[in-house]
């Protein structure tokens, strides 16, 4: 057996602390699939005295880690998350030799390209499968499993408490700051949710999701980004009914226009993959030349799933497996267009609160009309003249832009009574 | 860049056809992924002249398959089947020094212990990819992706061919010989469908994924096997009106009694992962203790997705990545005990056929009450007395061997005027 590859972990929450676990636990079982062990030799975190389920005391302690990067190790672990001090360490890992392995989404997708630079210019790995939708292996599938192939499209739902609380809306028909509030105290979302339900998480992971998929710079500025704080229980009833269900989604497509990334709300129709990925789970769906659709779904977060995705990483680092952080040279990463959303076709879910009196559907229908947006179905409900209605609209294929004006033109009219909700429809 | 890897490529059916149209459309772009070009040398089947798709006289032409093994090549791509002359090139070339990437599950799951300690031995790559579900990378996520985590279970859908037949079982309520014979007019199935309706190509599969999931030699006897082909729509529409559906399934476990590996129709519940497989796409589940629970779904045969599976294995090669064929050295393969089925215990499906007269019903219940085998609950539908009528039972939890002891002896006792009917079910 070859000597041990010795790692240094910086962060000890809760998936730092489940990577030492996970590597004490099955120890020899990693030793026998990596031919070497794969040891902890150093940590830190801002709190030694804080109870970890582990001895610390075991293993050479650094408040600072960039004194952690520079030290005597393999491979430094980064997960403290952010662009601050995390930069900084991963920074002097590769500056000092040593392999890189972080679960940080947001440095990669924002500086993935310049550490790559860096760590190829220096013959060492940089590997992130924990950054972008947790035990589920979909780095590996796209950066090796599909590798033979033109992948053209990824989409998939990256953000466990998104998916959560849409969940719970849904089975409980409450709405979401009555749902957030109870995910807060199960501790299913942070104090602070405003990452995760923004959609910015999800933004994070589907930039580097394009980025493996097409070849790209990571282009986390590029990324349409709407949260679910405005899903309403209404509009979840009405999907259902529609034989639909709301996900946020996020959707990454190369198309001849360039490279399209949007993060938000979506309806996908009842009985297809995503639409049965519930609770905390993630869910991934690739498109490619080859090998067709490929659906992925696991546990996106926690403890365990990203600390597999962490060992994973470094069983491929021990087992010497070198290959570009993003699987291409970084030098070949190209600058993709991005892709204007207005020009985008795709089919409609709109919802219009109105006083139910005369004239008010004629609006809606002719400013549709007027832009050559055409009507599927609609539903209108509980009329009861001069209260409020709503009048619920799916369209048949048509540009962004156009429904987007349309919409604006209605409320110019004064047709509604509220602002009006408009959904993508999507078909994975 | 660095030199090609060149390749031979024995056997030009719907996959090699696939390999090679595959190297040949993305060539640029695999380049790109491993620093060097992918390029085919040598091919060889056994007809020349039959029309391909492509031009075969721009390689060298090999009429003998272990000839082509031993030319001046890499990587054999091995793409006969079979464990005949497609065993004796696979040795050939490791005894030549070559890398092997192999779609044979058959031979896999026979000798994939033995040809991967001939690989390792010379410090070669045995990739097998392309054996357990076409264009699912299932391979790489227990080899590697799930690495760092003690797996526990894993099924599948394996067999598109039985999935597309109970899928249009389902969807037309027509019996199986029907459904067969469409299948085989439509090319879906083979003329001779043994290996796919007896639920042997699925064993085979199954075989693969439990040694990689458990660090076990290959034990394609220890395989329980049973096919579809007594299914019928009357258990399928049953299946139904319990909430669940019925699936040609592959599941193997690590237990307390040893290695349970096993392939029957089972039930499984709708709305769960597997249940929403269908038509010709294969699904697997994995159980482990990190990650939890993992779903991968995709198209498990056809000439792109087992190209692109195939053309995986051979970027990884290009890129360098070495590692022992079942993910840990073949001398560490355990040989499992094999646990008995008998000692399962599980939840059943019966459907006993009877003559609607007093007394049937109460040896019936009496014949499993004996056995300690309890009721959840039973359908009888028809009654018109001295004609045929279906009782339909879902037990309790049960132990296997006790069900089987209920059944013969309600057999023995005349009870029954055809076989009867029992159908695993399952919770994934």
């Amino acid at each position: 057996m070859s000597k041990p590859l010795r790692i240094g972990v910086a962060g000890l929450g809760t998936v730092g602390g489940g990577v030492v676990r996970l590597l004490a636990e099955n120890g020899d079982l990693i030793a026998a699939r990596c031919g070497r062990r794969i040891e902890v030799v150093g940590i830190g975190a801002r709190d030694r005295t804080k109870d970890r389920g582990f001895a610390v005391d075991k293993f050479a302690w650094f408040e600072n880690p960039v004194d952690l990067a520079a030290s005597d190790i393999d491979v430094f672990v980064e997960l403290i998350g952010g662009e601050g001090i995390a930069a900084d360490a991963v920074r002097k890992a590769l500056a000092t030799g040593k392999h890189v392995v972080t679960a940080n989404k947001a440095l990669i997708a924002a500086q993935g390209a310049e550490l790559a630079a860096q760590a190829e210019a220096a013959g060492l790995t940089l590997n992130f499968e924990a950054a972008a939708a947790g035990g589920i292996p979909i780095v590996k599938a796209l950066r090796e499993g599909l590798g033979g192939n033109v992948v053209t499209r990824v989409a998939g739902i990256l953000n466990g408490t998104c998916n959560y609380i849409l969940t719970q809306m849904e089975e409980t028909g409450r709405p979401f700051a009555d749902v957030l509030a109870e995910a807060q105290a199960l501790g299913y979302a942070e104090a602070d949710p405003t990452l995760d339900v923004g959609g910015g998480d999800t933004a994070h992971k589907l930039a580097i999701l394009a980025s493996l998929a097409f070849g790209t710079v990571p282009d986390i500025a590029g990324v349409y980004t709407q949260g679910i704080e405005r899903i309403s229980p209404v509009d979840i009833a009405f999907a259902n009914e529609f034989g639909h269900r709301i996900k946020l989604l996020g959707i990454a497509a190369m198309t001849p226009r360039g490279l399209e990334a949007r993060v938000h709300p979506a309806m996908v129709q009842l009985g297809t993959a995503l639409a049965d990925v519930m609770g905390v789970l993630n869910g991934v769906v690739t498109e490619s030349g080859a090998a067709g659709t490929s659906v992925f779904e696991g546990r996106g977060a926690g403890a365990g799933p990203t600390a597999s995705a962490v060992v994973s990483d470094l069983i491929d680092i021990a087992r010497g497996f070198r290959l570009p952080a993003f699987g291409v040279p970084s030098g070949a990463l190209v600058k993709a267009d991005r892709a204007p959303l207005g020009e985008r076709e795709g089919t409609f879910y709109l919802r219009f609160d109105v006083l139910d009196k005369s004239g008010v559907l004629a609006t809606i229908a002719r400013s549709l009309a007027d832009r050559g947006v055409s009507i599927e179905s609609m539903i209108q409900r509980g009329r009861s003249p001069d209260e409020k209605v709503a009048i619920v609209i799916i369209t048949h294929d048509a540009r962004e832009a156009d429904v987007i004006g349309a919409i604006k033109a209605i409320e110019a009219a004064g047709a509604v009574v509220e602002p009006p909700c408009m959904i993508r429809m999507e078909r994975l």
